[in-house]
């Protein structure tokens, strides 16, 4: 990460794998500082409102992070019969425990974030997604999530993975170790779901990280959003489980009851998202379900 | 646009809105030049290959254009019963003719390109986007696709108006009186597709497009495609028809028949590309046909 200044303009810019650069305009830069594990900024920008940056890497800005969070929680919940039990690992910015506390039924929702500056610098710069932080059904604990899952004796319906990029504190988060302990922490029917990159520019961790779920759960899928502000805007998520199919057992009745005032999530982009591009079918079908015949 | 050299490495910016800026690492430029309406760049990039820009805008990569041309020719020709004569307003590059003419029964494909300057550079430094510009079955003709659609005579089962931006020279091509004429062009179940710019930065000109499109035409749809070199990543296609439904029309035997090699495309890929985004189909939902009512 960058600031260019020139002619009194501030801009922050991530820069992607050294050939593209995406910089932001900025208004004012709230928090810059460097906690045990990595770098944490958050600045206010003319166009994307607030935005907090890790290491470097745009993590979200308050103008998109809706489509983000609305799909890394309301998919898994949506798929599940009855997800009452809810482990966020990462997440620290809150976003995912907003979404994942607008089910009534959810009884307990966990997060388990390793690095405390994440969350204590959302609670003050980012209350839009930490709002819900304090919601009564909500426990928030800093520590590591790879030994959380190791050492876990309570069950869970539906563990969400939502971590950075696979280099720094996050890597381990990418590996077979871990997700056979999250099976271990997972209940009947139970379904993860973790952010799984970029189908344009990381195919590679795509592949390693699909074949890696296939050799841990019986059902792997890959399924899609679009993110205005992380490089090439198309990004993925996968969804693993031990019974709940992503589309045959979505729970239309419950969506219509609840009325979630969403803003980009809804059934119908709940199934399209598991439409992928062709190429991006090709690289994981040896290892993830495809949801149509139709190619 | 802007070039900016800095210890030894050169990259292209396109700024958006004063808010964004996206920038390619250029391994060299290979032609600049200014025509009678507009500034054209093409520069090979390191990570995103040959670029096309105009005005400073991204037009094509030769990383990701293959979504954006898949999009724009297969949706329409697939809906269509019988696609024999295609009109494509703008495309100099030739990359929404080279999908188009993979449908073997089209009999006609007519290019009407305003800028022979953009003709002339892609047959020379794009020849991945331009290569079937030569098919005997296709015609280019230089001149305004305005006064083209106003005065043609014949008929074409699809037009294709693939434009730049609604700003210079393609700002016209966003007119109640152009669609007019477009319509009067229209054969029986005519079909046409337009650039509908980003839901995200430009829902304004959506709604407006999407409006004068209902004003002329019986059936109004958008559908979504995601372009990495694009701001924002999330862009949108206008699909109007006098009869043909993009959903319960398609052709799916002849896509079998045809085994097409695109590495966007398909079935399910055609159908998931009608599911907006909630915010988006809720600004478009006076003017548009909504493609299912699981909202």
């Amino acid at each position: 990460m960058q600031s260019v200044e020139s002619n009194t303009q501030l801009w922050i810019e991530e820069i992607h794998k050294g050939v593209l650069g995406q910089r932001f305009r900025v208004r004012d830069t709230l928090f810059s500082g460097r906690s045990e594990f990595q770098t944490v900024d958050v600045v206010d920008t003319y166009g994307h409102g607030r935005m907090l940056f890790i290491d470097g890497l745009v993590m979200l800005s308050e103008r998109d992070e809706h489509v983000y969070h609305e799909m890394i929680a309301h998919v898994p919940l949506f798929s599940h019969p009855k997800p009452r039990h809810v482990l966020v690992i990462g997440g620290g910015d809150g976003g995912t425990i907003r979404e994942v506390v607008r089910h009534p039924y959810v009884e307990s929702a966990t997060l388990v974030e390793i690095d405390e500056m994440v969350v204590d610098v959302s609670r003050k710069y980012l209350k839009s997604t930490s709002c819900s932080l304090d919601d009564p059904r909500v426990t928030v604990r800093i520590e590591d999530g790879l030994a959380f899952v190791k050492h876990c004796k309570q069950k869970f319906d539906v563990v969400i993975v939502d971590s950075t990029d696979p280099i720094g504190p996050a890597a381990p988060l990418f590996g077979l170790d871990f997700y056979r302990d999250v099976k271990s922490v997972l209940a009947e029917n139970g379904i993860v779901v973790s952010q799984g990159e970029s189908p344009y520019y990381e195919p590679d961790w795509q592949i390693a990280l699909a074949k890696l779920l296939a050799q841990v759960f019986p059902d792997v899928f890959f399924y899609n959003y679009h993110n205005m502000t992380y490089p090439g805007g198309l990004w993925s998520f996968s969804y693993a489980s031990t019974g709940s199919h992503p589309l045959r057992d979505f729970k239309k009745e419950r969506w219509h009851a609840l009325n979630l005032e969403t803003k980009y999530y809804d059934p119908e982009m709940h199934r399209a998202a598991f439409a992928l591009p062709r190429a991006q079918k090709k690289a994981l079908s040896a290892f993830i379900n495809i949801t149509n015949d139709d190619q």
